[in-house]
């Protein structure tokens, strides 16, 4: 029997969701290792749960285990839920490690998400929940054509459309290739047949015209853009632009960023939350807030017997020590922090907990008197490139066309220019990012108002922005396993770190296991 | 004095905004073809000016006419303006050619756009005055790397990703130039620095390995997906997918759609308005509605003396002859109506609107119980391809995420396959377009709902799509020029036939040069 016969069988019989599951079990699509809405069933025996952290990974893990029937609490650091999944808008302070206290002056409805701020369309824990929570989603604008690629040592320091160069390098590619297909050099790798079809792919790839070259002219301008834009009326005829030479595009290293949004986690369809990523946190904390005790700071982690204990203090220190005890406990403490507090975890686990480096990563959010560039670039959204320490300008992706002031994120550096950020005096850190920013938009002198800066390794709950492992093949999964009563959770016992799916999905990994572990006890 | 330190004065002097102009004059920014709102001065001597269509070409000249002191009156052959820029709601009527009249089914805010659906970014004079007129746009989503590439001749009949064809097809292009490159049988055309940097854009560009192959693994994974995708916790640790041979693409025609949304027009940031495209045609209708009489069908265009006149009667061909008489006539009926409508316009002008041919189109909207694309299949978005003869499926860029009824557009053929589409039975084709689509989603067999079908040959008020010229070289300059006391404009007098913003471009640009013959007679 045929796989479309087979197929149609189960259609008829049992419906097109069935048909559907049995085609992806064929292989046609793609399943998440999101393994759908947990259902845990089972007598969980008055078991209870002590929850470390009150980020994504320990409300789900809260949420989840409190549907299944275990008695849960959450000890959160901070005065609010949601950890690094983080908004800051006009009003909010932020006082980072060395005491450097910033206030948000952006305007009524402004903000930036100084830690995730994407929700791939693949990220189907974070999709599901948002769903059941309520969770307004809008697209996220990763790739925007119109915005810039910039280097300060090419094109004479002026930044160039993505556009212009992602045709312009395509094209090149498409044309080299295509000569050598022509001369049938490359008669070893490609039949006959296959080279017919290889020649006619790269002209439809590159834009190349009918001699398979990729010059000046209609093909290429159709996607670079022209140097007179096609019209109306009596002037409406356009003229082709010219494009670059490869060399100046190798030599320029624009090449760098030209497929940042074919990559897994960025490519369209992508999403974010309508009015900031701690609407995410928000949906969260309306079902599982009751059980969250916050501004809780744990001093000491203590496993006894068949208990576990977790004391704390206030988080401003001022206050008496408090022991919550539990049957087990899921910690979603950065190991960037639990390594700094008093525990009893294995040798084992000390060890990985120790080992665990954090991630440098720095975004400054910057207000302007108005949406500059939509209104004189005609960039709506996007993110545009540059080798200046701000690496990158991200242009917002809501409320477009609106008047009054607009934000955007000013500098989102990795690794060693975010050290470099680090390193500059905290009051420094904005005006900087406005300086390296008018050198590609000179709009910014004139119609900057404010900003604020978040370096990661600043952020006393984190020192860090996301886990990273010196040895993951070997350590991962001993970090997994139940230490003592407690289950390690969050992005950084995962292999999407930085992303919420993967704080998401280590909970729901760490919750499951629990779960097993307390019915077949 | 070098353009850096120029720009630079020029903006201590006189801000950002003449910083960013003298940038653009310099080269750095594109213009569009649109030179700006209009500012027409001068006396208008008391001249009337009579549009013909209703449409956003006769719209937008009535709108600058009026506000530069002319007398304006429109013609509309329907009931309503806007002409193409049309959408269909549940209760909506469409009786073509031929009188098959369809009631639109659809559930309350579902539409489908028979004619434009997408606002490019650089359509600044669409975009322009749906700023003025208070409609609000959103992104429309082109390109969806989790949709569809499909060829029933292909991968046995069963779609695929966008972006497993997309990379592949890449990966193997990059591998098989890197190979080239290092064999050095490019050294006639890239130097060896550049062949250097050229090997590192490539393995950066294809997702190729450390020995520049495009092969199973991270690289490759990370960006046409993971056959186990990353997860969380102890399962976390992802399997890489196995690319599909080069050969197997070539072979599966499914390239054709790869730059589809590389496209000058296509190109991320992209818009609609939100509630259906007919919303820009409500913006200007609201402006100019006073001046329109509606149902009125021209039936003679007259030049004599200094006036010209249209004779019209009610478009249901029911009453008596009106004769309106004006100063000049903007007339911006389709070619292929006004060719058989009885005027004197001169020989040449008679020629040319006799010789354009209308492009043939064809759409399908189909209502299903659930979006089942976003529930089952993750697709939110965007636009799967396909070699049938529905050619593509475009499934909703808005209400994401939503329960109940959804509209996605289930065919969009143009040319031979649209022509197939028309010669079908009228009451069979949304049928048709359904029995298609289950080839792609077989979800279609149980959760349709309802269709409407818009085959353009069969509009009566366009009688096809978008004017093409035969030979648009010989005859564009003279089918602008004022004939007798008329103007042409519309979508067909521009260099962006189809699109809204040809339409409108072509308007402002009749409306200049009537301003100009009046105010310098």
């Amino acid at each position: 029997m045929s796989r479309r016969s087979l197929l149609g069988m189960i259609g008829t019989v049992a419906g097109a969701a069935a048909m559907y599951s049995a085609m992806s079990t064929m292989g046609l699509a793609q399943p998440s290792d999101w393994k759908g809405r947990l259902n845990l069933q089972g007598d969980t025996k008055g078991t209870s749960v002590l929850i470390l952290g009150g980020g994504l990974a320990g409300m789900t893990a809260a949420f989840e285990l409190r549907n299944a029937g275990y008695q849960v609490k959450i000890l959160e650091y901070r005065e609010k839920a949601g950890g690094r999944c983080w908004t800051l808008r006009g009003g909010d302070t932020f006082t980072e490690l060395g005491g450097f206290t910033q206030t948000v002056e952006f305007s009524e409805g402004n903000y930036i998400n100084p830690g995730p701020w994407r929700i791939p369309s693949d990220h189907f824990a974070v999709l599901d929940y948002c769903k059941r929570f309520g969770v307004k989603l809008e697209p996220f604008i990763q790739v925007n054509y119109n915005a810039y690629l910039h280097n300060t040592e090419a094109f004479d320091g002026k930044p160039q459309r993505f556009k212009e160069i992602s045709t312009d390098f395509r094209g090149h590619v498409a044309e080299l290739l295509a000569k050598v297909v022509d001369q049938k050099a490359l008669d070893a790798d490609v039949t006959e047949q296959d080279a017919e079809l290889l020649m006619a792919a790269l002209k439809r790839y590159g834009a190349l015209d009918d001699d398979h070259q990729y010059v000046k002219g209609e093909a290429s301008s159709a996607f670079r853009g022209w140097s007179k834009p096609e019209g109306g009326g009596a002037g409406g005829k356009p003229e082709p632009s010219e494009p670059h030479p490869l060399s100046v595009i190798l030599q320029s290293s624009m090449w760098r960023n030209l497929t940042a949004g074919d990559n897994l986690h960025m490519q369209s369809t992508i999403f974010q939350p309508v009015g900031g990523m701690d609407m995410v946190a928000k949906g969260f904390e309306a079902q599982v807030g009751d059980v969250i005790t916050y501004n809780a700071k744990v001093i000491r982690i203590r496993h006894e017997g068949d208990k576990v204990t977790a004391t704390w203090i206030p988080s401003n220190g001022e206050g008496p020590e408090t022991v919550e005890t539990a049957d087990y406990c899921i910690c979603t403490i950065p190991f960037s922090v639990l390594g700094q507090i008093d525990h009893d975890f294995s040798a084992r686990m000390s060890g990985i907990i120790d080992n665990m480096y954090y991630e440098s990563a720095f975004k400054v959010g910057l207000e302007f008197k108005r949406r500059f560039w939509e209104q004189d670039e005609h960039i709506y959204g996007g993110i545009s490139y540059t080798n200046l320490p701000i690496t990158l300008i991200s242009y917002p992706s809501t409320n477009f066309f609106s008047d009054g002031p607009g934000v955007l994120l000013g500098a989102y550096p990795w690794g060693a220019y975010a050290y470099q950020w680090n390193a500059l005096p905290a009051e420094e850190r904005v005006a900087k990012a406005v300086e390296y920013g008018s050198q590609i938009h000179p709009q910014y002198n004139e119609e900057f108002l404010s900003g604020v800066a978040v370096g990661w390794h600043r952020v006393p709950w984190v020192l860090g922005c996301y886990g990273e492992w010196k040895d993951r093949e070997a350590d991962y999964m001993d970090a997994t396993a139940m230490d003592g009563r407690t289950l390690m959770a969050g992005e950084h016992i995962s292999y999407l770190p930085a992303w919420m799916e993967g704080a998401i999905l280590s909970a729901l990994d760490a919750v499951e296991r629990l779960h097993a572990t307390v019915t077949t006890a």
